[in-house]
């Protein structure tokens, strides 16, 4: 397909589209003459997920190339392609507390992997220091942050990770599974966090609200 | 105590302090002379409460300033204040998708609350828009997101909120209570999407990795 059908099928502008190319997050069409390129399925597909990094992500073009090269670098096995394009996305911000409450969040985290058996998720990833990062602010708020209350929260991320994974793994092709891979990490977290905040309001009418004459009935 | 100790103890800069002083996001100390007030143990709660919700929730000061008013305002019960707070918190961006996708989208949305019993979930709820704008995505990218793929996810997030809710009972004066429940929906989110991520590498290592050995054995 030419460059004006693939901005229709996939509702990017061809504008849009041809910054893509520009930056190498795109790869080129098959060129047919000077001035035209022929593009094909892995065109749509690779838009998605370019789309859903920098439009739902909010990942910076320069980090979105980096995803992209290690979903593309086949002399590598995929779990170690996964784990490198997961780990070029952003993670929050650095934490800034002292180095106390540091080691106390990093005794957490690791108390907390230790608990959950988690001995393949290396510590030195990038979710590792995000988790880290979140404990340390929980810490100097005086919130409650111990491995005990962490740990439904870890048991919970353990099955949905269970359920994302089988979700991609009825992707076939190496290349494709990987892409589905990242764009399900970054698009089902929005999922994630509002179905949550539903819960809550569910959870804390059922308990507060209906309390009462539940009690009573 | 005043405005250096509680800085101290805040780790808040003074002139931070100030700045949300002016703002209106933290209450007027009481006044011991001229040029001096007198802070307490709800500054320091309350400093901690604005920075959650500035510094790692990423709130505009404005977005902020209406999520303590609703904290604040005893005239209605827990449960609306509650819902009014997080429904001022910022929920990403509006679905920018086709009138037919947006449909679908709402009709997955509304049959996986119905699907989930959660009949207290207001569908027009900022979090509900956030799911939807999210399923356009995923619909739109091409990738699975059917009420029974969604499911379990649904079902992940309500427990999630058992436990989110257990946190908060800890807390007894309702403005407390309020506030630790702000803090947690914003503070707990990094630490559930952190976990997320590192469940994905340990699932796909003991699949992927660890799979063919364990098969042969």
């Amino acid at each position: 397909m030419r460059l004006a059908e693939l901005s229709a099928l996939s509702g990017v502008p061809t504008a849009t589209i041809k910054y893509y190319l520009r930056e190498g997050l795109l790869p080129p069409g098959e060129r047919v003459s000077a001035t035209q390129a022929e593009y094909g399925e892995e065109h749509v597909r690779r838009l998605g997920l370019v789309r859903a990094l920098i439009q739902v992500g909010r990942v910076p073009v320069a980090t979105a190339r980096q995803v992209l090269a290690a979903v593309e670098d086949d002399s590598v096995d995929l779990t170690t392609r996964l784990g490198t394009a997961v780990e070029a996305l952003p993670h929050g911000p650095e934490p800034t507390a002292g180095a106390e409450v540091l080691r106390t969040a990093e005794r957490t985290a690791s108390a907390l992997l230790e608990r959950l058996g988690w001995h393949r998720a290396a510590s030195e990833s990038a979710a590792y220091g995000m988790l880290v990062s979140a404990l340390t602010t929980l810490l100097e708020l005086g919130y409650p942050c111990d491995v005990d209350r962490l740990l439904p929260y870890g048991e919970l991320a353990g099955d949905l990770a269970v359920h994302d994974i089988d979700l991609i793994e009825q992707f076939q092709a190496p290349t494709t599974r990987l892409e589905a891979a990242v764009a399900l990490t970054v698009l089902y977290e929005p999922v994630l966090l509002s179905l949550r905040r539903m819960a809550h309001a569910e959870e804390s009418t059922r308990r507060f609200t209906d309390a009462a004459p539940e009690a009573g009935g």
